[in-house]
């Protein structure tokens, strides 16, 4: 994929956020990389949505270097970097601070996979990450923020690819996918899923997470080897 | 109604999902069958509402093959099958993730009768069906989906005409009506009602049902033999 | 004012309440009555507001009878009516099911005034009015709910000018003012105090309500006899 | 700036509360100032905001007396006012009902800094400002509203360009900025951040704030003399 394709599909997935409701202001970014061209395209830093153009979208380098664009990109990137470089299949990133998502980040939180629609999306509870220390904060907030999002799906033994969305404490979720457009589908689930499970645990604070048979059944007949859900 | 007509019908009642706030990405699908033609027409599984058209609506027959149409009916239809099959009178089927009923699903409660806002569209509580075994998951997991519901029913002596709704547990509603349209107003009214019980149950977690003199009269100016609701 | 304006007025009057949001399918209506010419128009029962028109409008007279108009009024017009025969100074009335003022209904619980936007359109509390009983819900239900209404307020020794809403157990808001559109804003204020009520409570529990030095201030500031609130 | 210009961004500024869904009926109101000219241009009271028009925006001088303009200007002016002429570098205020902030204030609670949502607009928590008494009230409501924001900061060794908002007990949030829209921006984030905080606390009520070295970090990273965040 050349950089006119990628900047097109990359504007068309930031303007997405705004469809659903994701982002208020110019709290949110999306990124998708082509691992063949090794180029990574991404929404510039602090732009509003409404003045967004396909022009506008910086192209960077595997490295994280500009290589054709005329602003700086998202301040972000540093970590949409580290998910594309350790995280095998993933083809795009977006960074959000939907509401239901940021409060269960700020709770502390993980998210239980409370029933079906967690299921269709996440295969088991979407993790809580951990805050950066004071340290990893001074030294590169941006690329630590991606090594802590790397590092606990590592030491969980967690396949990204299967749970493609992580909530850091303190702070908001980050969500990927095989696309930019799959990675803002995963985030529009998150934050439907967190909402949901807000009110699930204000009817019932010992509600239940779903039997494994079913989350199995649930993910599988949508993502598993023998998938029959859409027009595949 | 011959199949043209029926698709009509169906596509605009599957786009009413999206304009009442009722749906996200494809989570859901309206049915509506013909009990003298046999067919049933459907959305096909996995399709954006955005993307669909008359001509991409599944025709079906009773026995769950497809008659007409270029697509894959939605995974659901095995359980939409069961509950036109089961329960004489409905003409229409929705199945949505709509977030406070799917709150109720995930949180194992049923819908308490708290008001008159539920009481003219369902008498009474709506049922919880139970969640599926592994053997039953296993087997034939949307059409057990709708047996259980059926059997639910049968158990309970609930007339499905009177109560058009359920909430199975860890999972998300299912709805229905005399006709497509019909099933997509009470998923609209369940949604509302179980926004309402929320916020009813936050103010008082002891608040009473309604009482059933006034459950009566209200359910039945609407839809009793004498009613006077409407223009007739 | 002749019956073509009065139309005109309450068809605006009802599509507002779609604009606010205060209503979903056809849970709502809004009348306004003409005290010299002894007529009242009101919304047609169980008509969707796409398809509400000027002529669709039914007009009534003093009695309860229609004068002009092919269709049923509301089924709420007795309520209505009593409204209109027993508080002077009233020209609209306005019925919805909307979520957080039914939610207060349901719960059994008057609406505390907690702060100034509270205070800005009601001089203090939105009492609870009682639910009715079997004979009176068998007699004449929709009057019965207005003579319900009239009581509390002269029990009360509230000024229905003053504090121009009700909340019925286990129904939902009935609100009023100088005309049709002064009732629907009123509405609106009350279905936003019971929002911002509903998450005062969910902070503080024991939140107090407002002094009463400040609901005077705010009260009086735009409704006062020195009122300077407004273009005047 | 000549008062045209200041009074198109003014009616521009008004109309994006209600875009950002702030603001219900005529709950609101804008102002901006040009300290080298010594104006003022404000909302006029009562104005609906689908009738505001640059004309009708009213230019005041620094002593409060309207320069220009047929129409009265907000009854709140003269708390801007306050605001103008104690905290220097402020260019706008925006005051607000909006429903989780006014919760906050109803709920008499301090906004606590619970994740860096908060920490990109706010440098800590968004203070609780008390409400008058009966003396201050009678004498001079609106100036003493201000005088007892200003005192707050004062006493509290405030930054008012680092924390641009509060929220007064009883009533609902002020807001600045250094423009008009500026106060805007942090009136939506601070709508977005209580609503995220009272979604935290339903979640966790012994949620604790953010560290103070990513506070500092957020809140730098975009504020600060390195900052980095936008297109500089």
């Amino acid at each position: 994929m050349r950089a006119p394709e990628l900047r097109a599909r990359v504007v068309h997935a930031n303007q997405e956020l705004v469809r659903h409701g994701l982002v208020h202001l110019t709290w949110g970014n999306v990124s998708e990389c082509d691992r063949e061209e090794g180029i990574i395209a991404i929404k510039p830093s602090g732009v509003s949505y409404a003045e967004l153009t396909a022009e506008s979208i910086v192209i960077i380098d595997w490295d994280g270097k500009t290589v054709d664009g005329d602003l700086k990109p998202s301040s972000d990137l540093a970590t949409h970097l580290e998910i594309f470089r350790n995280f095998d299949g993933v083809g795009g990133v977006t960074h959000t601070h939907s509401t239901a998502a940021t409060a269960f980040s700020q709770a502390g939180k993980p998210l239980p996979c409370f029933g079906t629609t967690h299921a269709d999306h996440f295969f088991g509870e979407v993790p809580l990450v951990r805050e950066l220390n004071e340290e990893e904060v001074a030294e590169a907030y941006e690329e630590n923020t991606g090594k802590a999002i790397v590092e606990h799906f590592q030491n969980a033994g967690l396949d990204p690819l299967a749970v493609p969305a992580c909530l850091q404490k303190f702070h908001a979720p980050f969500i990927w996918g095989a696309s930019a457009m799959d990675s803002v589908k995963n985030a529009v689930a998150l934050e439907m899923c967190c909402d949901m499970a807000l009110k699930t645990l204000s009817l019932n604070p010992d509600a239940q997470a779903l039997p494994s048979h079913i989350l199995r059944k649930h993910y599988l007949r949508k993502h598993g080897p023998g998938a029959y859900y859409g027009q595949g």
